[in-house]
């Protein structure tokens, strides 16, 4: 089978590349005083909370760096972009390779509208929307991609739906994580995303998959 | 069979909306000293001509008025895009209706990169990509537009390869304008436009009929 041809992928940041469980998310939706992200920092002195929580979270989830490591020898335009305050995604991000970029929203409206989606593809200069998939565990963001057209990748596993750490995870019951998985991947296949995986280690198999797919005609 | 839903419209305005055969398009050529636009005046001495020129091609295409009546009536967002200087632009756009707003390329990679699409798309609100549309002669304006992942509808009669005033069109013998129409509408779709039309008038009945398209699962 040839390589599958992508021309650009967009990651989610917090659920997806680093932080398993999204954890920074309640603290930042504590810290904007909102239901939903992105706000005006409403309470100043939940600040340090945010920033410590992201310090903390700040860990590569499995697979990752090697993922990355792989799409920057392929040459593949790759991002991520997330509606945390900027300095927590910054210190969430220092733990990954330069080679990814960050596509901050630019007056962007919030997800789940495009804006912020077809910005990241024009900064990195994407000449086309084919092709462009997006790997998410949020589903507001994975909305944004679905409006944006680009095929939608969901991570199940590692969002804020299941909202555990990486040891808390796997110290769960087969049976426990079954049940939590399903239930998350069954919201995400309702939002409409095109394919629900794990975690991102599983992205090169459904890769190879929607590549089939857009072989046989199959548009997102 | 119901009204056809559609989120959004965008427009050329040379050659689509205003100014038969997209006249002022060569004059803008020389003007910017460049084989294609966008580009740094280079012969500020042909500014004048330029705008002359857009001033007297400042003219509604026939049925263009009460088509944009109609669409703002519907409270369909719509909005015309163009690469020609701002200044010929605005000239240009005078004949029409406020309704239509103006999207001018902020930052955008040239056509027939997508970003000016998406930034038009963005600024009228529009959620989703699906259901937008882009009618347009120039073919680079069209190829951003299929770049997008929108619906592209061209027309043929009116742009630059016919390139001839409304009088002239109407002028020329029936056999020679069926020669231009006919090579035009076929460089249109061998671009990949959904749907070639000779006019702006013929819109409604084409959008009639891509609104079938779509009910029946078709994907730009």
């Amino acid at each position: 089978m040839p390589a599958p041809m992508f021309n650009a992928l967009l990651f989610g940041l917090t659920g997806c590349l680093v932080d398993h469980g999204a954890r920074t998310l309640p603290v930042a939706l504590q810290h904007s005083g909102l239901e939903r992200l992105p706000g005006d920092p409403h309470a100043p002195e939940l600040l340090p909370a945010l920033l410590a929580s992201a310090a903390e979270c700040a860990e590569a989830l499995p697979g990752v760096p090697e993922l990355l490591h792989d799409l920057s020898r392929q040459q593949l335009p790759h991002a991520w972009l997330d509606e945390l305050p900027e300095t927590a995604c910054r210190l969430l991000a220092e733990v990954l390779p330069p080679s990814i970029r960050a596509s901050r929203p630019n007056g962007a409206r919030p997800w789940p509208a495009p804006d912020a989606i077809w910005q990241a593809l024009a900064e990195l200069q994407v000449d086309r929307l084919d092709g462009c998939v997006l790997i998410a565990s949020e589903p507001r963001l994975l909305q944004a991609g679905l409006n944006a057209g680009l095929w939608c990748i969901g991570l199940a596993s590692c969002g804020a739906p299941c909202g555990l750490a990486l040891g808390d995870w796997q110290a769960l019951s087969a049976a426990e994580r079954e049940k939590l998985r399903a239930q998350a991947t069954l919201e995400l296949y309702r939002l409409g995303a095109h394919s629900v995986i794990d975690h991102p280690g599983e992205l090169p198999a459904c890769l190879d998959d929607l590549a089939i797919r857009r072989s046989k005609g199959e548009k997102p």
